[in-house]
């Protein structure tokens, strides 16, 4: 019900068309009917051009194909994320359009209006942190942004990011991806000015406690220009990121 | 903007004594503020002669004089709780109709319509645990529960509460409030058929970790019909019991 | 040992019928023989046309014919959770008039006379909840109450749980199915004002810890018409729930 | 050694005025030494017009008085943050000209080129969140964002949140601030559709540990457009979002 | 109502000096009241002459006198634990003959049967241990047992146990205690074969968890020959080695 | 080196028939070789008549022969702790006098001199506790004691423990096994006097954290005659209850 | 750009074969590539003759041969830890001088200049622990470490390490690598006085939380010369020993 | 006893000025006793020169007062850690030679043979963790090594700490102190090629809990060259960087 519909109503009643009664029961539930249709409107505006993302681990291929299909027929891009291969080979040869991202596990159908998003840098500490930060760097590719990937820059060798800090200077916002310790996110956000946001991952052994303790480490970074999402959440950097490299044009 | 007032509103515009535009304008922030009318009148409805609560911890006394005498003036029953007994001294002073539980720490203003409740059995484990139960004896009995405290009848004494079981089957709901190992939960929960609501509390020492070891085990219990609120919440125990023993007349 | 068996042996000692040393041993195990048969009866009453329930998990074939057999042969209504869908179809060859829950992975035998419970809304977050929501509905649903299935409403797309309140907030009780942060509880137990039972599940990944971040989150609830249990413990939320809602008829 | 240097450096080599063992010599550490003028340098012009910020805990009135003096003398904007307010009113003595925010801690010394940002929402739950709420408010406008405070929206009355929705979808960055349960960041970034900074905070009891409840609820935060910093951490949050806000002009 | 006052009744009942109805209204209770008796009788016979235990934190001294007063009268021992010292001074002053244990915070009133258990050695780690193993001791001694102290033998420098590894021997069980890495009681469970009941203290910084990292350490022991009680519970430690010590005589 | 050997040296000394250095080199070790005889003696001694056990898992069937054999052949009982069903088929097959216990997994090579120790109870929660109670009373009997089995007593239907109440009573030591809460250590240690071995498992599910919130319950417990052992052991139970009901006669 | 090179491009500048802008741009990135060189110059001086080190797990056959290939093809001896047999069986047949050290896990290509260090002493509590131990032991001999490895040593058989501590006392550091609850750190740190590097495992069950426990055990240690590495990290303990023991002449 | 005495010992008995049972007599002890003067000896001899160490805290004035009066009257050094400045005050009234650091919370009295150690850098991150580095700088000076301080080079400001890699780079062994994140053991390891003794403190606030999260980072360093000690443990870190720096001279 819109401004226009409710001025419909009350004019019906205004001129006896409509009783007190029908009108009362038609505004019965228009606090929440009403807000559902404004926030689905909000959030499509907002995102404009994002595309749908479908979490496809612990779903099996139908639920797969029919929710892809149903989306795919309302002419958006879709990407569905931690998607096992043989799954992805089905959904491929129903949808050939569509690209399949292997070590990200993201199949991406690109179609409708293409996304615009800004620069971000993908930096990660060694070759086992790779398939986070391929998530993160598909997700963010998705999302309209061009993406520099900074990888095996971990902070045991440290000339190794330092010989490669200005290609994360130049991003609108950056990624950083490491395990064991995590402390690669502090130094990066030391070293450079915009905002980090930095992804835990699992990778390690002993008290990594499954990248609790990365997480703690990125937490409590005493560089304040780095945010954290969850364990592994490849994803979540990547669409943090691409959402804050779009900046003001939102 | 209750449904009265909206049928008010209505039969004025049916009767041309209010313009479309006016009420159009009245209705105008519908859906999100209308939904806040909806969502308090339903709670108030829900929750008819159900007291406002003030969490009195952290407020200064001329905040909670402030807030007091808001809600007291609307003619609704008021209960503070965390309250320290030299604020209380001063509400008392401007509203000495008021109850103050000093161990339960609540000050109540009762007035209005009585609240309606069943019954409710409030179980303890030990003396200390008794300024928690008594927070959710004063609670539950302010929502109009009737109350039964059967205190001090830890699980090493098992006797102590064999011998008081009735009270308890033949109640409502029951909380149960335990700190150092929790195991009472789960023991009134096997002696008796009613819900329990298990408020795990901060008495102990050592592993007890401030509660957390009494909630896990109260978590953990192998009754079906045990539930679990935070550490030393009292109040959120008498409420959720007092809500419980309301059956369907709600 | 009723009261009237007591009397009759008291009136054979006074009579000599029966010397102090044979009533003393009589009476020996007393306190304890007795309490047992009150309480199995307490229990009966207390939970009557309640099924038998027998947690399938860890249990062999052979183990749960035999349980199964013995509660069957009772006429009682028999609820087995967590069972394994190639045992559930030996057990249904053998009882073909129970019926299979596969997603809840219940097998429910329904006989004798028919429980009587109120109205439970179930309420789940994603898709990936649903198993564990499933739980807690076939469990209201064996003990008598009518089920209302509310799924797919997580708190990132609000409107959905808008625009369906309704439904929860007609219930006697609300039982609210959440993984990764768990935020659906209090979201739900600030929108009605219905005794929600909270079931947080291991759905999610990196911090979620199994479970008990949701866990925590939900014990925290700043609503406090909140109580929780344990997690993917869909039996016991549905079990709490239709207890709760059979309100004050038991 | 900046580029100039070496040139001149360089052509002392190549005019026979320097031996190029000297040189080698001068040249031994650049490396390192070279590096930390660069990176210095670089902050500078990443962060242009942002204050200083001296953290203010555990921190001597000398100290202080010591490091606000050097930088005030630089001609930069100066920020104290978790200031006592004995302190405070000390340095307020020496430099007059200096903004004290009581609730929020923080002495703000402008001075210098006034910093640009963009627009930052700031919502918090509840009353006790709010002394982080204003930390994380005073600290965006100090590096000069627009900021809107949305305080006391907590999830377990989401009419409130619901009716100011529109005030945190036009910002261009959100913190969010919550203790207890934390929900509320969820919700927020359910709602709208731009880059949310969630603090978790301190309030709470019981099973809240301190903060680490809410901050696990957020970091498995089901919205993509949530981000997290560390307990209480309120400067971090308004430096994240003003940093954020900021865009692509930076 | 013990086995001798049942038989008693049941004699006047056989003789006619009490009647059926009389004798029947006495064991009216019986299910649950007898039970009570019946247990406290056991564990009356079973620790005879065990002193009676006030855990004296957090009561007042009028509570304490209340307590105290009403056990002393029934010319049984009392233990007083966990008792502050200006407490500690009132009640010596009401009962002159009691003994005020200072280190081990334990005033102790000997009277009735002396209780008898065997040899207790209690073993403690560092100077900072002894409050909590003088505890320990003291409760031992009170319960009969009597008792070496083998104090401030350390595992850093493990000679000083080897040279007092007999008098450990030669007990019949021993308390051993111990904070910061809690190493001694393996190391102590390994020396001697006999029963050891280990007590971790929070005595420590940084990692200890306030005792929990001993505690861990303690139960994960690779010696079958060690049990493990509460983070600093000397009365727990000294009560189960003086209870075990007493052996088949019970 | 014992005293007749240290005077038979330092009598060669004052004979002139050893030097100095020589004497001096064979003392050179004496604190610490010495030593090592000693204790080996000691634990023979202590432990007289106790089976040697080895911990059979992670070990390979040749290890576990090689092991099993050097023992046997010392005419010593021997216990094979956590053995695979495939391996004890093996072992079997070699020493055919040897007992298989399957549920507990111990595999029992008895001979020599037969164990002698007291009376033991092992009382467990559920059905799923069996396969660790048998582990304790597989590992008690082997040691001597004469083992009464409780099981199946969970606090939730607490008259069944009621019921058996006596047979843990009379019993010298109790081991109680339990899962999910572990409530059941500190019930039958209320309801007994004598001591008790508590021995959390793993059974159970979400906040059960792989049986750490029972081994918390039981740590905490109100009943000063429970001590704790680590998770699943079992054995360690066994072992430590059948140590103590030997009593004196060690 | 090293040294050498740095000068001769200089001397072509002073031989004014090159133009001062050309060697200014050569060495325009030198703040951030120089360092690279340097740090690589560095680290292998200061490593000189040790090993290149990479880590086995998770990588792919090709990924290691190519790996290996290029580290081999410069002269300098290879490490490969974690590696899978069937892997190292592969590399086996490409390297056949390359030595397989099948618990260690490591292959060792030993080549070019030998590197040299000190005595290092392996102590391992029980023989699960073997495997780490070796994983220490061969690393730090492929370092150049003359090894003594002194296993089957833990604390409940006290006198076993006693008889071996020589060969601790005379190494130029320790390893002791302990699983359950790791007190074998304390007491070999109290026993001798050379530097500890104490290796937590994963050896263990029910609460040694997969080596946490022992972790904290460690870190907690009252002996001032035990430092701790990661749970299960025999490489870094065998690394950190070896480089300890080549002391000064590094 | 040591060597010397022993020597003596038996010449004389060699001499026949002590009987055979004199020196049987004087050697009874010997298996235990002996070890305890051969360890003792043993670690003076290993740790020649190196003070006696006394934990100040929770120590009574008295009580220091006598310690310190023994351990000064042997001539050798003492040094009291964690001493609060009154009592500091106090014993340098008795001993006006000691030196008091105060920072550093150590009362040094240097006296006897001068201990002899080799360089220690001692490196921390922010001014908060200034305490525990001068902790860890003036135990390491007291035991004979040359201190250098880098201090106030955390890696949020990463051209601080490469200015002076240098100086740590030279040393025998490097203590590196940082709270919050404790990225700075992993960066530091990264860049130097010495033994690293990290000290997490607790300096940090929210997450960082009391230090647990920055000891968990430099654990699962990913330099090999770090190993860890206690949370603010700054004389362990001292006492094994000064031990290691001693190298083979020991």
């Amino acid at each position: 019900m819109d401004a226009a519909s409710l001025r419909k109503l009350l004019r019906r009643v205004a001129a006896g068309r409509a009783s007190v009664e029908e009108a009362a029961q038609a505004l019965a539930d228009l606090p929440f009917a009403a807000l559902g249709y404004a926030t689905v409107d909000t959030h499509r505006g907002l995102r404009s051009g994002f595309p749908e993302v479908v979490f496809g681990e612990r779903k099996t291929l139908p639920q797969l194909e029919g929710i892809v299909g149903v989306l795919a027929g309302r002419g958006q891009p879709v990407l569905v994320t931690r998607l096992a291969e043989d799954k992805a080979e089905a959904l491929l040869r129903r949808w050939p359009q569509a690209l399949w991202h292997a070590e990200a596990r993201i199949l991406h159908l690109p179609q409708g209006r293409r996304p615009r998003a800004g620069r971000v840098a993908v930096v990660c500490a060694g070759t086992s942190d790779i398939p986070v930060a391929e998530e993160a760097a598909v997700t963010a590719a998705a999302l309209g942004a061009q993406v520099s990937r900074v990888y095996d820059v971990g902070v045991a060798g440290l000339h190794r990011l330092l010989r490669r800090r200005a290609e994360v200077q130049q991003a609108d916002a950056a990624v950083v991806v490491a395990g064991m310790e995590g402390a690669l996110a502090s130094v990066v956000g030391g070293l450079v000015g915009v905002p980090v946001v930095a992804v835990p991952t699992s990778v390690g052994y002993g008290a990594n406690l499954g990248g609790i303790s990365a997480l703690l480490t990125m937490v409590n970074s005493c560089a304040p220009n780095v945010a954290v999402v969850n364990v592994d959440n490849g994803f979540g950097g990547g669409f943090y990121a691409a959402l804050v490299s779009r900046g003001r044009r939102r």
